[in-house]
């Protein structure tokens, strides 16, 4: 293919090959970290009422309805607020605005795999600090000089969380970077440090609407930062896209955060499941990591991650293997109804009785 | 502000101060180039019968039902189309998978204003070739070394178009670089490139679902091309962020392509009224560039552009006037209903008739 001249002015990547997707509806899926229940009633009663015309019109630039009602939500100014089409977004936005050093920025080795990834798109030097052996992270490793950090928090596919000593602790020791802590999944943890935007100026944390408030199929995430940190979140964004966020997206997000009643049903229905599910796992022999997200991570000292994951699947229950260091004995288990669940610890107890 | 460090880390870019947005819903607003219809009736089935229950699930990867449908109505492969959020995202995709080269890209002086921002922002170098006294595009401009040719057709805000003649000499000139084809309004003229796809390898034509399929609140655009570089451009897409478009984007889009009548009895209204104002406003004495678009590009000989974008706003319709070297008495005015230009016409013609 090397004939044509203008492949030399290609962009150095790796053309990208979609996972697959299975079709079959009697699958039980929980390999995305997607919520088994459904969004609040009132994202039915958008779809319902919504007049399709009013589609013909641009949405509201910067989704200003929907930072207006997660202010109100967060007890912030619209102004601390940013909205992207996902956390992906959201996080790819703020490396941009914020990873300009010639320093390396600083992530743990065992973490979201998209950071590497923003990295290598984005020319942004880095480096990874090793986990502990109980996958823990040691803020000390973060002491040193860096271009920035992101931690997530709860960690994934660990599931581990950090309280808020860690994150002073953190910020105390990184005055002069930007420190962005990835809150997707803190709604099921038990620290969120929003609380400390407005005493840290360097401080970005980020959420999505697709774990905690069951809207994975809307793509939408935000940010929470001091005024300054948000204008340029908003001034990279707009400088390519003047209109993040589609209307029923921000429709949608909005009728989401109003109902905070139905928000804390079912979180609380999953950390319950969780709870549960995690000490059936150990009973069966497996270690468990203290989860705080709506997975858990799981790893059976005599079965194989791999024996597990494909057992279960050929079985009907979709499960998450990662076949990388470190981990590839491990297996991420979104938490599901109390149903699926129960399915899934009946199908991993057969294969371990079975032995 | 100067003494946080973390701020020399900060991306150089201006941060964005939002454009007002008219409250007032008696507002006629001629200035966003926004379609006066409602989409297809098919959109609002959706609306009404979707589940919200789904959206707890991650759309589509790569939004490929919506990929085949558009293959569809154009007679490609799904292989050959590209979504992203709104032609935006899709053209500043290509920019960053295709604009790789130490040479300037090459564009028209007066265009769509985002090209240079995206150079800024991509840091691409780029040089721009005067349009001639009637806005026309001297094709043999385009002709120079260069690393990369990115033209509309038609061109905004001068609404001119071009053939399939100036097409394919760009195209037999420029066979080393990629070329953009940007036909956001291309529905409203009278040729469409992407016939060509096949012929050339090196050809991306984009379009929009937010002027003639009246969906701008989705934020849905496409491009075609041959499969290798629609593999490149998901490459890119797919590194930041795994899922494009959100399902109702996706699902309303749908909607909108399956009905080809619909669609083409909106555009023949917009083209019809489009023809009938621009008779009026020679009538009443502005130059009117032949329009190829939902949109009129005039200037009168005697009342600046400015004097009457103001008139006219303070009668509350808005029209769009650019400050901006060589079209600074000249605006844009997009096509409403005939109603909506009746009202504008008439109160153009007070101010005119009161001189």
């Amino acid at each position: 293919m090397s004939e044509k001249a203008w492949r030399k002015n290609l962009i150095n990547i790796e053309p990208y090959v979609a996972g697959e997707q299975p079709k079959n509806e009697n699958i039980i899926k929980l390999n995305a970290n997607e919520n088994p229940y459904p969004p609040a009633p009132g994202v039915a009663k958008v779809l319902a009422s919504k007049s399709a015309t009013e589609l013909k019109k641009y949405p509201s630039a910067d989704a200003v309805p929907l930072k207006e009602a997660l202010a109100k939500r967060y007890g912030l100014s619209a102004e601390n607020v940013f909205c992207g089409n996902g956390s992906d977004d959201v996080l790819a936005t703020a490396f941009r605005a914020f990873f300009n050093s010639d320093k390396p920025i600083v992530f743990p080795d065992i973490t979201y795999s998209f950071y590497p990834v923003w990295c290598e798109l984005l020319k942004i030097p880095y480096i990874t600090k090793p986990v502990d052996e109980d996958f823990k992270i040691n803020v000390k490793d973060f002491y040193c000089e860096n271009g920035g950090v992101v931690i997530p928090n709860p960690n994934a596919p660990t599931a581990i969380g950090v309280g808020k000593d860690f994150i002073t602790d953190l910020l105390d020791n990184n005055p002069d970077v930007i420190v962005i802590i990835d809150e997707a999944y803190v709604d099921f943890g038990k620290y969120s440090c929003v609380e400390l935007i407005n005493k840290y100026d360097n401080l970005i944390v980020t959420q999505t609407f697709s774990k905690s408030r069951s809207l994975a199929g809307m793509r939408i995430g935000m940010a929470f930062a001091q005024p300054e940190l948000i204008s340029y979140m908003q001034a990279v964004k707009d400088s390519y896209n003047s209109y993040p966020l589609d209307q029923l997206a921000i429709e949608t997000g909005i009728a989401s955060v109003q109902d905070e009643e139905y928000f804390i049903s079912t979180v609380e229905k999953i950390k319950a499941t969780r709870d549960k599910s995690a000490q059936e796992f150990r009973a069966m022999g497996f270690k468990v990591t203290d989860s705080e997200t709506n997975f858990l991570f799981v790893s059976h000292p005599k079965i194989s991650a791999k024996e597990i994951f494909e057992y279960t699947r050929e079985k009907g229950v979709f499960i998450r293997y990662f076949n990388k260091p470190r981990i590839d004995n491990w297996l991420r288990i979104t938490i599901g109804t109390e149903e699926q669940m129960e399915t899934l610890i009946k199908i991993v107890k057969e294969l371990i009785e079975s032995r």
